[in-house]
C-alpha cells in the first residue's frame, strides 16, 4: 500500500499539472505588450488561478474589467496617450523619408530619449504614490498573493514586488536597461550582436569594434534614462546599499518572449525559461466572406499586411504606391488599413480596419506576410511558417527583421525610400524565390519541435514559483557582488602584486648577493 | 479538410514522441560511466531505434552481445584492468590513512596524472587503429548512423563522429578537459567553484583566490594530460588550424548528468540539456527475503550501504568499525560487502554481494545511505528523498558530497580518520536530527518537480538531432574563435590605441599652439 501511493506520488508530480489554485498579482506594460500578458493571464484564469491586475488609470488598452481578472486602477498621468504616439511615429517617418539632417536625426533620437526619461519618472512617480498609499499597500498585502507577475520594460511591478517581498516572474524582452539576457547572462561581446547593430554571431574585426561602441553608446543612453529615476527611489525605499538592478536581478523566473529560431544562440542562465511563440496558436476558421474572399485566390494565394496595433496609417503617397503595387499581382492581398483609401487600389485589395492575423497567417493560402517587425507578428510568421516582406518603422523592429533577413526568410525595406518599384520587387522576390519559403518552413519546423508547447511551459513554471515559493536553486547571486568581484578583478591584481612582490624579493635577493660577491672578488683583488 | 490536416500536424508535432526509428553509433565509456550510457541505450532500444556499440577488447563491462545493442569490438590495450584499479583504490585509501607525507601525496597525484596521461594516449593509438582500419570506417560509413552518442571523458567517440561527419550528442559531466560546462559555457570563476575545491557559489576574497590558483593548476594538469596525445592526432586528421577541444565543442547537444539540485546555479548554454536522475525510477518490490529483513526494522527503518561498483572491499580495521557502528544502532541495515566478515558484526546488520539499490532507496523504511558519493548513487538519494552519510574515496566524490553538504542533506567523513565513534556519530546525526530529512525533501521535490521526466528529456533531444541532422541553431560557433578574438582583446587594444593617439595629437596640438603663443610673446617681450 505505501508503494502504491509512492508510485501515485511520483506519477503526480512528472505528469499533473495540478496544482492549486493561486493568486498572482499582475504589473503589465501597454500597448502590444499587454497582447502578450493577457494571454498569460486568460490562461492562467483557465487553470483556475485568480488574477489581479494592476492597471493605470490612463491605460490605453487595458480594460478595468474582464472576466478573466480583477482589477485595481492606479493614478497615472503619463501624458504619452496613443494619438500623441501616432503622431510621433508620422513625425519619424516623414523625418526618415525627407532626409532629415543628423542634427534632425539627433535631436529625434534625444527627443525620444527624453521621452523614456519622462515615462519612467511618471513611472516612479506612481509607484511612490502606491507606496505611501497605506490602505491600498495593505489591501495588496492581506490579499496574500503567491507571485508577482510583470514586464519589466518598466520597473513598477518589480518595485512592488519587492515590496510586499512576493516571488517574482518576469514575462520579459526588455528590462529599463535593454535587451533581457543582459541583465543576468554572462554576454560574450565578441559574438552576442547589441540590438539595434544589425550584426549576427558572426563578426568581423570592424563589426566587433561596431558592436562594442554601441554597447558602451546604450550604456550611456540607459544611465541617462533610468539611473536619475530609480536610484534615488530605490535607495529610499530598499536601502542605500541597492542598485534598482539587483531587484530585477534577483527575480525568480525570466520567461523569455524569444527563442534560438528568433535569437542567435548565447549563454543563458538556469532560471530563463524560452517562451517565444507562446501566444500562437493553431488558426480558426475565417468568416465565410473572408474565406470565400481567400478561396477566389486560387493557385496564387493570398497576401496578408498589417503594420501592427499602432501604425493604422501611413504617408498617402506611400499608401497609393503599396496599393499601386498590390494591384499588379496575380495574388489577393488582405490589407489592414484605416487611412484614406488609395486610388491606385486593385481589385484583388481588400483594405480592413482589423483583420484576424493568426487565423490568416495559419490559412494554407498564405504565400507572404507584409509586417512592421513587432515581435508579436515575427513569431507568428514564423509559428505558421509564412516568409516575410519587412517595412520596420520604430523600436525593436529594424533589428527584429534583421534576424529574419540573416535566415533568408525575409526581404526588408526602409520605409525612406520604399516606393511602387521596390515594394513590387520586394514581394515577387519573396513569392517567386522558392529559398525564403523553404527556409521559413526549416525556421518554423525547428520552432515547433520542442518538447513542450511554449505556452505550457510557462504556466509550468509560473505555478513552480506558487508551488516552491521561488525558484532560488535555479538563480546566482551573483547580482550582489561589485564588478570588480564580479569579475575578479581584485584577485587578479593581488595575484599580480604576489608575484611582483616575489619577483622584486628575488631579484633583491640576487643584487645583494652579486654585490657581496663581486665586493669581496674586489676585495681579493686589491 | 486542408484546416484539419494542418491542425493534424501542429497536434503531432507538439505531442508526439513518434520519429522515424534512426541508427544511433554509441562510444561509451567504460565503469560506472557504461552504466549510465546502458540507460539510454535500453530507452533508445524501446524507441525502436537501432544501436551498435563500438566497444574495446578489453572492456571491464560492457558486454560484446546484448538484446539492446550490436557491438563491434575495437582492439585495446588499455591495461587499466579491474583488477589494478582495485589495488590503486586500496593504496591510496591506505596511503590517505597513514598520513603519506607531503611527497607521497604529490608522487601518487603525479602516478594518477600519469594514469590518465597513459589511458588517453592509448585512446589515441586505438582511433588511430580504427582511422587506418578501411575496412571497419567503410563498413561505419556504409551503415549511415544517425548520430553518435558517446560519453566525452574519452575522446574516442567525438573523434570518431567527426571522422564520420555525423551529429554528435555528449552524455557528459566531464570532457577530456574537466567539468563539461568549461568547454562551452562563459565561467566567471568569481561565483562558479571549479571542482575539487570545496566552495560554494558564494565565496570570500581569499575563497576566490584559491578558486583562481586551482583553475591555473587543472588546466595545467590537463595540458599535460591531453595536449602532447590529442594535438598532434588531431592535427594529423583534421588539418593544421583544428584545436581538438574544437571538435568536442561542435558537439551539437550535450546531455549533462546534472542539474540545479546538484550543481550550484551557474551559466549555461542553449544547447546543454540537464538529465540528472535520468537513470532513477520508482522502486520496485524487494524479493520476499529482503522485504520481511526491511519490515523487521519496524519504527526504526534501516540504513543502507554502499561503496559503488569499484570499491567491495576496505581495510580490514576500518570494516570492523564501520560494522560496530551499525552494531549499536536500532536500525537494519543492508550492506554491500565482498570483504572478510568483520568479527564485530551487529545481528542486525546484513552483508551482501550485490543489492537493489534503486528499490531500497525507494523503499518506504529507508531512512539513510551510507554512500562513496558516485554521481549515480547520490542523484539516486535525491530522487528517493534519503538523506546521507559520506565516506568519499577519489575522483569527483569528495567535491559530489561537498554539494550535498552544503545543502544540509548530508554528513561526510574522510576515510582517512573514520571510526567506530564518530561514524556512529555521524549516523546518528543524520538519523535524529530532522533537517537532514527536510532538506533532502526539499531537495528531492525540487529534483522531481520537472516539466518532463529527465530521461524523457534526453530522449526528446537525441531524436531531435535526428529529425534535424543536429542541432544549429542552439549551438554558439564561438569556439571557431581565438581567445584574444573571444575576450576581445584585439578590439579593447584598438580602442585604447585610438583614445592614445587622439590624446597625443591634441596633447601635440595643446604644445604646438602653446610654443606658437609663448615664443611670440618672447619676441614681443624683446
Amino acid at each position: 500500500m505505501p508503494r502504491l501511493t509512492l508510485v501515485a506520488l511520483v506519477v503526480l508530480l512528472f505528469y499533473s499539472p495540478l496544482v492549486n489554485a493561486g493568486k498572482v498579482l499582475v504589473y503589465p506594460l501597454d500597448g502590444s505588450h499587454w497582447i502578450n500578458m493577457k494571454v498569460l493571464i486568460e490562461e492562467l484564469h483557465s487553470r483556475g488561478h485568480e488574477i489581479t491586475v494592476l492597471r493605470p488609470s490612463d491605460s490605453w488598452y487595458i480594460k478595468p474589467e474582464s472576466p478573466h481578472y480583477q482589477s485595481i486602477t492606479v493614478n497615472s498621468t503619463a501624458g504619452f496617450d496613443e494619438e500623441s504616439f501616432g503622431s510621433f511615429v508620422t513625425t519619424m517617418v516623414n523625418m526618415r523619408r525627407e532626409g532629415a539632417s543628423l542634427w534632425t536625426r539627433i535631436s529625434l533620437e534625444y527627443e525620444l530619449v527624453a521621452h523614456f526619461y519622462q515615462m519612467n519618472k511618471q513611472v516612479i512617480e506612481m509607484v511612490g504614490e502606491m507606496f505611501e498609499n497605506t490602505e491600498l499597500m495593505q489591501s495588496l498585502r492581506n490579499a496574500k498573493y503567491d507571485l508577482v507577475l510583470t514586464d519589466p520594460g518598466i520597473g513598477a511591478g518589480v518595485l512592488l514586488g519587492h515590496r510586499l517581498g512576493l516571488p517574482l516572474v518576469l514575462n520579459v524582452r526588455w528590462t529599463i536597461q535593454g535587451e533581457g539576457h543582459h541583465a543576468i547572462a554572462p554576454t560574450p561581446l565578441s559574438y552576442v550582436p547589441i540590438p539595434m547593430t544589425e550584426l549576427t554571431d558572426k563578426m568581423t574585426f570592424p563589426q566587433r569594434v561596431k558592436n562594442i561602441l554601441y554597447y558602451i553608446f546604450t550604456r550611456i543612453q540607459i544611465w541617462y534614462i533610468t539611473d536619475p529615476n530609480y536610484k534615488p527611489f530605490v535607495h529610499r525605499y530598499f536601502g542605500n546599499d541597492v542598485h534598482y538592478m539587483e531587484l530585477f536581478q534577483s527575480a525568480d523566473i525570466w520567461l523569455m518572449r524569444n527563442d534560438f529560431t528568433f535569437e542567435f544562440p548565447r549563454p543563458t542562465m538556469p532560471n530563463i525559461v524560452y517562451m517565444s511563440g507562446f501566444q500562437c496558436k493553431p488558426s480558426k476558421p475565417l468568416s465565410k466572406e473572408l474565406e470565400d474572399f481567400v478561396q477566389s485566390s486560387g493557385e496564387h494565394g493570398i497576401i496578408v499586411m498589417t503594420l501592427g496595433t499602432l501604425v493604422a496609417k501611413l504617408p498617402e503617397d506611400i499608401a497609393e504606391d503599396i496599393a499601386a503595387a498590390f494591384a499588379q499581382l496575380p495574388q489577393k492581398v488582405i490589407w489592414r488599413y484605416k487611412g484614406k483609401r488609395p486610388s491606385t487600389l486593385g481589385n484583388n485589395t481588400l483594405l480592413l480596419d482589423w483583420l484576424p492575423q493568426n487565423d490568416l497567417l495559419g490559412h494554407p493560402k498564405t504565400r507572404l506576410f507584409v509586417a512592421h517587425g513587432g515581435t508579436n507578428g515575427i513569431q507568428e510568421a514564423i509559428y505558421h511558417g509564412v516568409p516575410l516582406v519587412g517595412l520596420p518603422l520604430m523600436f525593436d523592429q529594424q533589428d527584429n527583421f534583421f534576424r529574419m533577413k540573416a535566415r533568408g526568410v525575409a526581404k526588408v525595406l526602409d520605409i525612406a525610400t520604399v516606393n511602387k518599384d521596390n515594394f513590387l520587387e520586394a514581394l515577387k522576390e519573396v513569392l517567386y524565390e522558392p529559398t525564403y519559403r523553404e527556409k521559413m518552413t526549416t525556421l518554423s519546423n525547428l520552432h515547433r519541435d520542442q518538447p513542450m508547447k511554449p505556452l505550457d511551459r510557462a504556466m509550468f513554471w509560473i505555478e513552480f514559483v506558487m508551488r516552491h515559493k521561488g525558484a532560488k536553486h535555479l538563480r546566482t547571486e551573483s547580482y550582489k557582488m561589485s564588478r570588480i568581484q564580479y569579475y575578479s578583478v581584485d584577485v587578479v591584481a593581488f595575484l599580480l602584486a604576489v608575484i611582483l612582490l616575489v619577483f622584486t624579493v628575488f631579484i633583491s635577493a640576487v643584487k645583494f648577493l652579486w654585490r657581496r660577491v663581486f665586493s669581496r672578488s674586489k676585495v681579493k683583488r686589491e
